[in-house]
């Protein structure tokens, strides 16, 4: 007798594609189904509900089956049987129990001595830890490198309930004009004043908005516009690496005398010695904050990030020269710090960086708001297979997307910049 | 005793680039060449001048040393003799004698009785007829399929003589700002300024712009921004394919009704059913110019150019529906068409199509300018390597190139309307 | 009052993807549903059923909520009501009725007279068109251009019926190994291998391999490979254009004396005089075929071509030289050859060409079996968003796709020759 | 009255481009030049020698002199004057004094007391740092974070001497056949068989072969043939990152029970769970040398890695998972150790990954063969562009090269495999 599991799927699963998913997901790994209870939404406004024994393959054995109720939890079938998470105590440090329950990006809850307790700083690929500390009960996720020996980690599928994202009913607000496709076929223009009015409910409701960016942007000849984005409120975050900030800061100091570059393109070296330098001088400092208190850094983004109190983490990478003294070069620390500001942010602009975006968009839930922009489509395509549901990617040209999505923004009659600072102030509450 | 010929270069042969290639043709190609003289200019406006003997690798024969001085005549190499050209009767229509000479884009002179003779129509991989009457000599390129039997073709190099136009002196004119590269890591808004300013300059000096357009273009919402460029007289001719005209003239139709997509991008689908039905009523109404007057068609590309006598040639291809009545379905005859409008353009904008920008760009001589735009850099690195010297490449999003450049060049207090103008009577002169 | 109409749905509506469709469709149209019968297939091998009444949304007309019924019908969610199709005479050559019906590349049937009869030659964006002699009455496609004035056209949704294909319940045969995905991330020799079995099987099975290629095939070096395939039986027709034929032509003309660049690279040269003169050769032998028999061609893909009775369409572009006799310079006579190629193929290999490619994917019902090969991601994605659903894409290099695959089917013991004889009988049948 | 300084150019300065390349920057720069000698090497195998004095522009002041003298220094256009390198000490750690002078990556030296020195491990966008211990003067790079205080700084270009690497003059060796070049439109088999050529010649000769790998070799399929490579001596070390080892051990550890998505492609799922457990066990076990040991590795790339003593570098990225324990998590730490590896390579093959390429490329000197092979043609022009002048990029399916590659390597009678032990005993020497 072949081995049997019930799971059950709640909401818009047929519109949500969710239904889908399950029942290819099962056949696809060679198991078999059957549907207990159907009840379909009948009007738009209303869930559906599904209720279905699922079996491994005749050949088929226990861990097949595991298999199976692993890949359907993660899109959101659950196990319904009302039991208690299995936890297990970790063996080591970073060593996690045989079987440990492994995260999706999707608010998820387990279920502790009978009670559903909702997982805290969720985060795809993560464990989850509970801590009872007798009083109070906690559940987290926890990065296989942050686990301690003796931590109680949720092993299986059984007691853990995820809730993915369903689609967007009212397709008229900005978010809900383009799930998660893609695609350079489309009206450009248009497109960036719907990312312009996502960015100015964001802040207007208050939230934080978070910058990540590559040094293609600076190329592009679009860092001045950013920085006016910054220095209007627009930008809570920015997250980046060694290269950016030293473009920027090397296009502050060259500008007037030899960088005219960026202006006529009359000189086409790279001017690799002007970037060396740079960074040379700002360790002479002592950093960028001190570069711009000296009178070295003048203007740009870096520059009006420290005027305006907006924090930045500049990860490295072992293709960086140097590196400047802001930029963290373990790259574990430099993770903890990008987990940081991706769990404060509540819109997400990734511009012109593969790196830096999975790095982010890694430590997202599935409920942040993210635009990725970039003019190399399969970079887009691989943030968003990687990203959350809500995820917009732009296959555009970033040298003239930020100049017309700081137009868009900052020309209107917009009370914006309060916002903006009501939402700092949020921040500084986390 | 190996055959030896003598060929001779003159010109900035160092800085255009001309000499290495033709060290390196001679080497690729297994020869030896002995340099028998050698004068190069000593400051930056006096040009060098370069004499040597070639001859095939010591196993070759001479037809190894046949294809050593067709290569190096492709890039400017004169055999020095100062001999007539030879000239051969095609033996049928549409086949060229053996050994005839196949042109490049660069301008040519042919010898003949004595005379250095211009070659109009200068156009590349075409055979070069010879038409003596008596009176007056006359040399000109055919393409293949107009040979006509008994034409005086000519064959071998020698007798002809090619000048591959140099690398601009002066770098501070639009065109000078960048030779021939391509990039994405540019400054995109500082490209398209001087974009605008070599529109605006062929403008004033009553050329002829040619746009090349595809119908990405219609999708990425740029097609106002055409129709402002078209009815403000920056365009002179458009050179594009069945497609673009119908999702054109699908977008007036439907515009106000449907076709909601363009601005609110509410109705997702393709909507295959307007693209016919758009075919079927111009068809209906005996084409586009027909359909304009009787009133269907209301605005748009296609529209603009009707109302302002703005010639277009619309090419057919195995992947169109329809097509429409204007529509060129015989490739030969298209090319025809093209050749045409290739051959009266001053500068030539070729914007997100390959089959259309390659076409037209088969028939331009290499002293046109031209400006070749597309979001897929392997898109504009073919259409430079097959393109004359001064392209200029741009790798960016087609959505935001276009209302850039038209706001550039619209904005501005310019007098250009009147030049063109002037220019539309130039071209009636042709 | 709002109008209604009632749609159903039927078949593997939940795991095909079709109910989350048509819900989609339904909001994104603002319309708004009723979900009158919903009976789930309670295992894998058991199909569901939909019955649902659709309106427009408030504001609408009766306009908007013809248009989500025909977009529900393009996905198969076919209306229910029992009433014949309505037929409306041609106004004109070439001009369809308003309102008329376009199709879809599934099977489709339209109820005339009460009775449901098959529309022959299944293809997208056609009308269909009724023929009642009387004692026979016939469905068919036709395209616009050959739509004649008084022919019966299908218009509206209502007695039309589209039954797009399942996806495969066993995953194991040959095509069931991807549905539709496209990943430059997946092991390409596996799946090479599983292109080789499809191959095989359909030759098993008498079916008819139809190849569509691109130069880019030759280029890569992949010529000779391409015609041992031909010789074995295992292509059974090819569609391509006139660059393709003259390179591999081209190929076999210089090969030994001056093409050494396909073996040794040594000659860098493009050799453009090569190409005009390959064509020219061939116009003068008056065609491939005549070239062959004179013994001009010796090698190669069109060699093969010729020797085995296997036929190819060379249809014409705007960017050709030439053409070759053999080539159909007119669009519209092309596509119409194209056609009766796609009609006939049971598996069709894309070989490294978009252009071909689309042509030949417009003209092919949902149930063929279509691999798409390409290096560049997004013209597999631009194929495959065309195409039929079975149809697989692969990110890989033609120049290694198709030894390896050649090796795979040339080296077991198959018995493949014979089934292809058996093809070629069948093809001669149609 | 202008500044005027006189630099001179030596070698096959013409065919090598540098001619063209110093006459073009000065133009560029707006700067002049009066050619005192050229003296042209008038065979194929004599080299030619210019002397030219160059000044800035009329308006120009010293500093835009100094620019261009830098610029030419960059391509081996040397200060005539035989004056000492000016050197001055590092005002502080990780601190360069103003005007210091940046290399090149080409073979370079610098005249200290009046002595040619040669300096040691060049490598681009350094300091030179001269150390003068009274018996011993060495002159040597540092990347800016490993300046000290006091360091003995070159400043300039006076005293210092480049001389770029010269196109080979014989094309028939394995890497004459292609300078530089980047096509996806070239003969793929033949390619890959040079390539096979070059890495055999490489052993035979005692070379040192680093591969760099990112994680889509494994995805590709070509993990086991890579592995094959390993085993059979032809990979000296191997570059790559913590997902590259990471996928490589997970194929090992769950190909028999769970992972049958590398044969059959029947378990779609991406399996993150897998692939953080194999971290967690390798953790568990104290590392791969451990966990190869007590067998929990059995197969694989860095299971050969292991058993014949080939050492890798895994450096860490803000996007890994884990890390494993062998994983150098700090950046600069990483850069150091493949700077090592870097600097005892003879030849590399950078095998589908951007960031790793680019890690390496950084720290090679211009003389050492690279081959970079990827799909994304921007990858290659990307790693070409800064990399060395004999780098050859090949746009393909790394799925399909690696089988091809060994398979050429591995079927002939080759004796490369005492190549490859000697070749490890030289790099014993080290």
């Amino acid at each position: 007798m072949t081995a049997t599991r019930t799971v059950e799927l709640e909401g818009h699963i047929i519109d949500s594609g969710m239904m889908q998913r399950a029942f290819g997901l099962v056949m696809d790994l060679g198991g078999d189904f059957e549907v207990e209870e159907f009840v379909v939404g009948k009007h738009k406004d209303k869930t559906s509900h599904c209720r279905m024994a699922v079996s491994a393959g005749p050949d088929e054995d226990d861990a097949e089956l595991q298999e199976i109720l692993h890949e359907l939890h993660q899109i959101g079938a659950n196990l319904i049987d009302p039991v208690d998470a299995r936890v297990v105590p970790a063996p080591a440090d970073q060593v996690v129990p045989h079987g440990f329950y492994s995260t999706t990006n999707h608010p998820t809850r387990v279920r502790y001595e009978s009670e559903w307790i909702d997982v805290e700083n969720i985060e795809m690929d993560c464990a989850i830890v509970v801590e009872d500390d007798g009083d109070d009960v906690r559940a987290y996720t926890k990065v296989l490198n942050a686990i301690e020996e003796g931590d109680l980690v949720v092993t299986d599928e059984a007691g853990v309930r995820v809730d993915p994202p369903e689609r967007p009913r009212d397709a008229s607000g900005p978010f809900g004009f383009m799930q998660g496709g893609v695609s350079s076929e489309r009206p450009s223009e248009s497109l960036i004043k719907q990312v312009a009015e996502a960015l100015e409910e964001t802040k207007r409701e208050g939230g934080n908005v978070l910058v990540v960016a590559g040094p293609a942007l600076i190329h592009a000849g679009a860092a001045e516009d950013l920085a006016r984005l910054v220095r209007e409120g627009y930008v809570d975050m920015i997250s980046a690496g060694n290269g950016f900030a030293t473009h920027d800061i090397e296009r502050g100091l060259y500008g007037t005398s030899l960088g005219m570059d960026m202006e006529t393109m009359e000189h086409p070296r790279k001017g690799h010695k002007h970037h060396i330098y740079t960074i040379s001088e700002v360790i002479r400092a002592g950093g960028i904050e001190e570069a711009v208190e000296e009178g070295l850094i003048g203007s740009g983004i870096m520059y009006e990030c420290v005027q305006n109190d907006v924090p930045y983490v500049l990860a490295g990478s072992i293709r960086d020269d140097g590196p400047l003294p802001d930029t963290i070069t373990d790259a574990v620390e430099a993770q903890n710090a990008i987990r940081e500001q991706a769990h404060e942010a509540d819109m997400v602009l990734m511009l012109s960086t593969l790196l830096h975006s999975v790095a982010v968009g890694n430590c997202l839930p599935s409920t942040t708001r993210v635009v990725c922009v970039d003019i190399n489509p399969a970079t887009v395509t691989q943030l968003l297979d990687r990203g959350s549901s809500q995820a917009i990617g732009m296959v555009t040209d970033i040298g003239t997307f930020v100049p017309t999505l700081a137009d868009e923004v900052l020309t209107g009659d917009s009370s914006v910049t309060d916002g903006g600072e009501d939402a700092e102030e949020d921040a500084a509450d986390d």
